[in-house]
């Protein structure tokens, strides 16, 4: 099911400024046992993506509503895409301040992952396609996703589940689609995401999650050696939740005490 | 008039992974005098890019057609954009092999700029929004251009005709929509693009016309001090030609003998 404006209908004009530039952003929210999980910190984000980006568009109930009204209709577990673009117009480059926004709302199948990848862990790839850096785009789920695409197909193998990204510096910065923590000593990292990546909601989820457990996250610059000299490693996104990862290269990790707090943590706090 | 992979269509479906990803390319072609001008090389860069990105898509003979018979029916001088993206589909960032690229072309009214740009040189505004680095998609016209978005859209004073753009080393890149080019004793210079930019087809062009007038191009990183401290500069692209820069905060440039013998050059090349 697809909704652009609010009415039922899978095209957008050619004149949208989400094709031509990539000009917006986007949520990805798992609908499952009837509710969209952390709807609200998703409309927040989004939001507030928008203000970044200077896309006049602050109507969360609108938003709310139209996500209600379709999720009423589905019948099984789904994960819902919510993009908003600047919409049409303006001259080149430059965007008139009266552009009216265009909102879609997709449903798509809940995808299958085998119940190993939660249990047991998951096979990472270690990509080669950086991520760059910029302050103005860091954090925010916006359209320009062709680092993520080209990463994504480095691999091919089913085995491997995410593929975790790196700065121009070399340092660790999140998963094609997830985002990233080690434990190191008890305690949790994950990286600093104020030049790049997505600040996803299921890493703010985790801050939340580990504070209520008595942890604490502390956000770090980090290299793939400290990221493979790691106790325990896990990625999150608001699909798959938590999953550890079990092999990187030729080394093996296990499934931690704190990984696995976390996600009976998380498991709870959808109940 | 729009031609979607060949018919009369002015939109999309939404699982175009233009609109989902940015993952695709485009060209900026000028209909002028019944011809699109420099349309080999934009072909092949379009292709070229297609490559970079492992998009399936090489049927330069197709396009060719597709181009020729939209501007057939074309009264009047206009912009031409081409847009190739990888299609519909993949799981998430991961795109399958077997895509069919989605091919758009549509025309555009050609931009009414003052005879005065061209002749005593416009006004330029260095932005503020950075160009990040990344050495697999410098180079190429690809659809993720939020920083060009951002950059553009810092100012609204009509007088202002182009921004340059910086990498965050604080190294000239390019203008918003052009390339940028400065004369310092008699040399010619444009800035390396080997980590960010788009290498503009007007920008080989230059290549060649200064070739032929006896001057040569060097790639250089170079400064905003470099940049001020310049003899003659000028921006470029298909579009709007050659256009000197006549002004840059409080200094004033003068429209050089250089950049005169490239605008005349470049007018008898289309002839």
């Amino acid at each position: 099911m697809i909704l652009v404006n609010g009415e039922t209908n899978d095209r957008i004009n050619i004149t949208d400024r989400g094709l031509q530039y990539g000009d917006g952003l986007f949520e990805t929210i798992a609908y499952r046992n009837d509710i969209l999980e952390f709807l609200e910190a998703h409309l927040t984000r989004l939001l507030d993506g928008c203000k970044r980006l200077s896309i006049s568009f602050q109507d969360k109930e609108l938003l709310r509503t139209e996500l209600l009204s379709l999720c009423a209709q589905l019948s099984r577990d789904s994960v819902i895409k919510v993009i908003i673009t600047r919409g049409s117009g303006g001259r080149g480059y430059f965007a008139d301040n009266n552009m009216t926004p265009t909102r879609i709302i997709s449903s798509h199948p809940y995808p299958k992952y085998p119940n190993s990848h939660a249990i047991s862990g998951i096979k990472i790839h270690l990509c080669k396609q950086t991520l760059s850096e910029n302050k103005t785009l860091a954090g925010i789920k916006h359209l320009n996703r062709l680092e993520q695409v080209l990463a994504r197909n480095e691999w091919n193998d089913p085995d491997i589940a995410e593929g975790l990204m790196f700065n121009n510096d070399n340092n660790v910065i999140e998963g094609t689609m997830s985002n990233v923590f080690i434990v190191k000593d008890n305690q949790l990292f994950t990286p600093k995401l104020n030049e790049s990546g997505v600040a996803g909601v299921l890493r703010s989820q985790i801050y939340r999650l580990a504070k209520e457990n008595g942890l604490s996250v502390k956000e770090k610059i980090f290299s793939k050696d400290e990221l493979l000299s790691a106790d325990e490693i896990f990625v999150c996104n608001s699909v798959v939740g938590i999953w550890p990862v079990s092999n990187i290269e030729n080394t093996i990790y296990p499934v931690g005490s704190i990984t696995q707090i976390l996600q009976q943590a998380l498991a709870q706090s959808k109940k």
